[in-house]
């Protein structure tokens, strides 16, 4: 999936830096590229420790754990940096598919023409190298094509997170977002209340988002609903640096209390229900990744909600709302190699 | 389980501090007294967080999460203080049983005798308040009882860990522990090679080490064995503090290396197997703490092994030798009570 990693790159990288001892981390589809890094650096005389530890997002760096073993840098391979603060020099390797976006788009055309003539484009860091081939492509077929800037926890125009959609907030008559899988366009659909279509281009289908928004919708409801009752929320954040949205977590608390409902801070690194088993609460809201409380639902045995689904419970918001981590306004775009963020980058 | 929490000792420890907003860490039996703890302080005016990962042990203290969570304080509830660095003062609140161990020595006096007259008196962090009371009764009993000072990984004269076993390095004719489980008398019978008799004081029931530790022996040189044609290892190191053993590790990666195998570093903070699927190596070596590798090693579906088992194969050792972490020579005991470490400590 991911193009070469540019080991000659990284390795000048980490000569300038003066490191000589690096961790690695990677994302589980990138173990075996780590480990054949490792082995090419150990032969150049720098040390190499893997993570075992499996990573998500550039929300997530493992710089603490690179100072606590020693480590002059880190590696974070298969995402591009996020702006946050970092202990040691780290450079961001992003990830990027080797599928032709293009293929999809032209035998979606029809599909697409349904959205309109402005078309807001957005797609992940996989396909983000690709952008600018697809904005040709449409707008030689006729289609004006606006991408959005992004916010700071965002690399590159047009990229949405499951946790940003700040390059889809746009003026347009629909959104196409191109990439795999369907949280992230749901997430789109859901942020912007416009109407979504999403180009795979592995499987070459497009889906309309709609339907998936409304059916999604009704079974967060049913998830409020069965929080209705509950006396004890334990209110979670997370630890991992991109994740810690302690003031949102205060407020929650603050507004849970306001109403008559007991509600107690709880903090956790990898956020899961087996973990809380011993605790007495009644239902659980997550403020971190807004995937955890929705992808991994099933495995909790307590109603778990997302911030904005406790205004609703308490009669706060009629409207639905996705949840969402805002940054703030971003500077430049990153390039579409390694890039060294951090303490001694230059 | 537990003693009643000292919530007052605990308050004006906390206010002496200055502390305003304190992480509560527990393992998975203390977790309501976490929240009673939680709820009393911030009634208080401290604002209190409770850590959602499990803890099992004081050598893994969440020092470096509750600073990052802005706390100016940890609360580590269940374990009392083994020497560490750590980054923010920190209260040990170390949890004893309620059972009494002298009605299981009156009971089991007739096995206890088959030790011999000189007796080593060894029990886990539990049982620690009653040590006093059961040399007694087995001196009265017409016992000679030596109880070892252990290193600066335990607390208490007499205390054992799964990982420790220095306070049972002491002449004698045979090994007295008292405490549940089997994982810790194990540990004690190898470490020492001496006659351990385990004294349950839940159930009242005795047992003597020598068949298990066979078995147990037999178990691990068939583990070494499923290892020996492996070609490449990755050994694994903990980034808890407490168990972050690099240089042993390093020195593990030297040794396979000498023996013409390939082996890399690979850091985690809770290790488990199926975190590692994705890499390509044929065994796995845990430098971290000793139970891993042998209560989890069900779970793995690559051999696994500890660091004194590579030597055995690679032909350094003939001797079966349980993994152990050694500490330094030991000051103080710790008081049978809250006690405080860290930055801001007395």
């Amino acid at each position: 999936m991911l193009h070469e990693v540019p080991f000659e790159e990284v390795l000048s990288d980490l000569r300038r830096l003066g490191a000589r001892r690096v961790l690695i981390q990677s994302p589980e589809g990138l173990r075996r590229e780590a480990e054949e890094l490792a082995e090419f650096l150990e032969r150049e005389g720098i040390e190499a420790i893997l993570h075992g530890e499996v990573n998500y997002g550039a929300c997530d760096p493992a710089d603490a754990e690179a100072k606590r073993l020693g480590c002059d840098a880190l590696i974070h391979l298969g995402h591009s940096y996020m702006r946050l603060s970092l202990e040691v020099p780290t450079i961001f390797i992003p990830a990027f598919a080797r599928v032709d976006v293009v293929l999809a788009l032209e035998r979606n055309l029809r599909e697409i023409k349904k959205l309109g003539r402005r078309i807001i484009l957005v797609t992940t860091a996989q396909h983000i190298h690709q952008l600018r081939r697809a904005r040709a492509f449409l707008e030689k077929a006729g289609f004006k094509v606006v991408i959005g800037r992004g916010d700071s926890r965002v690399s590159w125009p047009g990229q949405v997170l499951g946790c940003n959609f700040s390059a889809a907030r746009l003026d347009g008559d629909g959104i196409l977002f191109i990439g795999a899988g369907t949280f992230h366009p749901l997430g789109v659909a859901l942020a912007t209340g416009k109407r979504v279509l999403a180009v795979n281009p592995y499987s070459g289908d497009a889906l309309w988002m709609d339907e998936m928004a409304e059916r999604f919708i009704r079974k967060r409801w049913a998830q409020i609903a069965k929080a209705m009752d509950a006396r004890r929320f334990g209110v979670v954040v997370s630890t991992k640096k991109g994740q810690l949205r302690l003031a949102e977590a205060s407020r929650i608390v603050r507004l849970l209390r306001e109403h008559g409902r007991e509600a107690m801070l709880i903090a956790m690194d990898e956020i899961s229900y087996s973990k809380l088993e011993g605790f007495s609460f009644d239902a659980y809201v997550v403020v971190a990744c807004p995937r955890v409380p929705i992808d991994d639902v099933e495995n909790w045995r307590k109603p778990v909600l997302t911030p904005p689904e406790v205004e609703i419970l308490l009669g706060l918001r009629t409207d639905y709302k996705f949840d969402e981590i805002r940054g703030r306004e971003r500077d430049k775009d990153e390039p579409l190699g390694p890039s060294v963020h951090g303490p001694g980058a230059r």
